[in-house]
């Protein structure tokens, strides 16, 4: 008795989905919407026993306010579901329309990746975010959330699940995972579930990278950088720092290290001590920054993602000595130069090697929907398919479609016929 | 003494091989066409050992041509250069432009993968066609050929990397290995090596996918199946099917299994019969189609990958049934349906879940080249990232660039500013 099953049935009936025209499914996201409005009492019941549990363990205020599943947070997520509907068919897209031949045609089309595993925190919020984004792309999904919002979790996801099914949509689609043991019953299933998507600690994700053949979508660590180049705008370059050490520590889209050019430290450094401190933020810096400013002393080699008020700094000559730190040291997340200098930015945005590379603004803006994709279902440092924060486009793949009319390749082989590869 | 100090020198180069123009880049497959050319001598002579060597220890015939490398093989590659100069450059594309708000632009643009890894049968025109890909889209690689190959593999080789370096590529970006001890290094290189493209045997290929943590592009198996339709045209059916099953039969695009509708077995299968019995080729089938025609009898679970002229022939009762046999039996390769009803194609090509979905036409279609990409560096039945036959596109990836002035993320939580979401 175990999940494995329900995943067999599910890879049965996911061709269904795969083949299910777009109404259908903005149909289910319609229903979901109705659903969840509809059950609006009943997931505010199921939510203050998840708070009034969490409570009694004694959580932080922090993680009070992500367990919490409030009126506003129902808005946003119906909201979110509008913004999904209203966005174009991420399936059926011809991306390669090509006459091989006389009457054999290519077409590369867009299609579901399939069966997607998403084990993320306990936010009840995400659930339903992931949830759509997989109905809108096609894909069959096993979730699992964190077990502190369990109850939550529970309504939220038959509505979710009873509203597509209404829609027309199989019943063996969509399932939730509920128990821990679940998670490594689903890790072995490699011959039917086509990606993972975990999100949370850092331990977390490598212990699902390192014990499954399924590819996995996401991030461990963000150990984002600043590089304060010599034509920086100091205004700019504080205001930018402050920002994304500070808006929200816990991010893995927060700044976690400093580099600042020699040429430009003695000015600099003071006014961003200045401004670090009055943030409460700890300022660890190498032996070099620790003799223009007072700072813990770190070692060379001791670049951290901290999630807190801390920050390392550390010296470089210039924008290639920034690059091989970050390529070195970094975590492939999101990483940003600070200068007046086009050739600086340009250079500095053609080299890291990192999903996002900014110019002037804060990392904190690595973000599905800051992007402007309505939602995300995680943000990958992977460099195989999707980067970044991943919405609909990550979610989908594409197949080759060649219509022939006995088209045999010994023909072509022999001479007879020819390729003539003509984009129509 | 190993190849993980070069590789970690690679990873230090690759990006000035990202920021490389296309100017150099074509550059380099200009000096390489010409340093071909010119090597031809010492090029032939390393061949004539290694045939001589491959002479000795007794290798079929059919192996045999794939070792030479002859004038025309030669012709061959140098044509394919100039077809991969011609090509627009794949990186630097814009494929998201968007304005987030008042002077914060997102662009989505496409950028080399980083490192890859290649380990490829004995088979000259392979290395010169992988370098090449790899050159055009600025990928740094590590490239491991057959053995039986060496003396010719190491002077193409270094044809190949002279000439890059002429151009201004790093010498650093391309490295050959040659012991098969190299190969389990090469395995352990996860955080340097960005991809690998194992192609070979499926023992092999399955080796290193359950060997490594970096990810893995490719096939093991190639078991494509051909459904012959209730409206199939017989004529188109068994021209076809002589195609895919005969044309050659070592190739992972050959056709292993056929399924034929039941109401119309009675009149197909000895027509089938006579055909693929007159191209020598053995017949295996279920207890119901020996029933009808004379073949060696194979269980209801029993579905190989010959590789060979045998095939293997099932009875199924409607295109769901096929497409459910190829999902759970398949390896997601190239599937084909035979049939003059488009309601039934359509179904055919949603629902298979493979690489390539065809219409009346032979599987052995699947090819990089066939498709009009020039070149393929292998054909994937992974469906994250790249799928089917891999050529330039397959080779890259994207990088989010956002240029602001200063923008922070605090701004936008505030409601002081607002995004606003406009494709350029």
């Amino acid at each position: 008795m175990g999940i494995r099953e329900d995943i067999l049935k599910m890879k049965q009936d996911a061709p269904f989905l795969a083949a299910s025209d777009t109404e259908l499914r903005n149909r289910a996201l319609e229903n979901i919407i109705s659903g969840l409005e509809n059950s609006r009492d009943e997931i505010f019941a199921a939510n203050r026993a998840d708070l009034d549990a969490a409570a009694k363990s004694g959580v932080s205020d922090a993680v009070m306010k992500r367990l919490a599943f409030t009126d506003a947070k129902l808005s946003d997520v119906t909201e979110g579901i509008r913004t999904l509907i209203s966005l174009d068919d991420p399936l059926g897209k011809v991306s390669v329309n090509r006459k091989l031949s006389e009457g054999l045609v290519l077409r590369r089309v867009s299609c579901p990746i399939g069966i997607i595993g998403v084990i993320f925190e306990a936010r009840p919020d995400a659930l339903v975010q992931i949830s759509s984004l997989c109905i809108k792309s096609g894909n069959c999904a096993v979730l699992k959330g964190g077990k502190e919002t369990r109850n939550t979790n529970r309504v939220l996801f038959d509505v979710i699940r009873s509203s597509a099914v209404s829609a027309g949509i199989p019943e063996t689609c969509y399932m939730q995972a509920e128990q821990h043991s679940e998670i490594d019953e689903l890790l072995k299933c490699h011959s039917e579930v086509d990606l993972l998507i975990p999100r949370g600690s850092n331990e977390f994700v490598s212990y699902i990278m390192n014990n499954t053949k399924i590819p996995v979508m996401g991030h461990a660590d963000g150990i984002c950088h600043i590089y304060v180049d010599e034509h920086a705008d100091f205004d700019k370059a504080v205001s930018v720092i402050f920002d994304a050490k500070t808006q929200y520590t816990a991010a893995c889209n927060a700044v976690e290290t400093l580099l600042i050019n020699r040429k430009i430290m003695d000015r600099f450094l003071p006014v961003l001590d200045e401004a670090l401190k009055s943030g409460n933020v700890t300022v660890n810096g190498t032996e070099e920054i620790a003799g223009i400013i007072d700072v813990n002393m770190i070692d060379e080699d001791d670049f951290r993602e901290y999630l807190d008020l801390a920050v390392s700094v550390k010296a470089v000559d210039d924008v290639d000595e920034a690059v091989a730190h970050i390529n070195r040291f970094g975590s492939h997340h999101t990483d940003c130069i600070i200068t007046e200098d086009d050739d600086a930015a340009l250079r500095f945005q053609q080299m890291v090697d990192s999903a996002g590379v900014y110019r002037n603004c804060s990392t904190r803006f690595a973000d599905g929907f800051r992007y402007g994709f309505g939602a995300e279902v995680g943000i990958s440092t992977g460099k195989i398919h999707a980067r970044g924060p991943v919405g609909l486009e990550g979610l989908v793949t594409y197949k080759y479609i060649l219509d022939g009319d006995g088209h045999i390749v010994g023909d072509f082989a022999s001479g007879k016929k020819k390729f003539e590869f003509t984009d129509l």
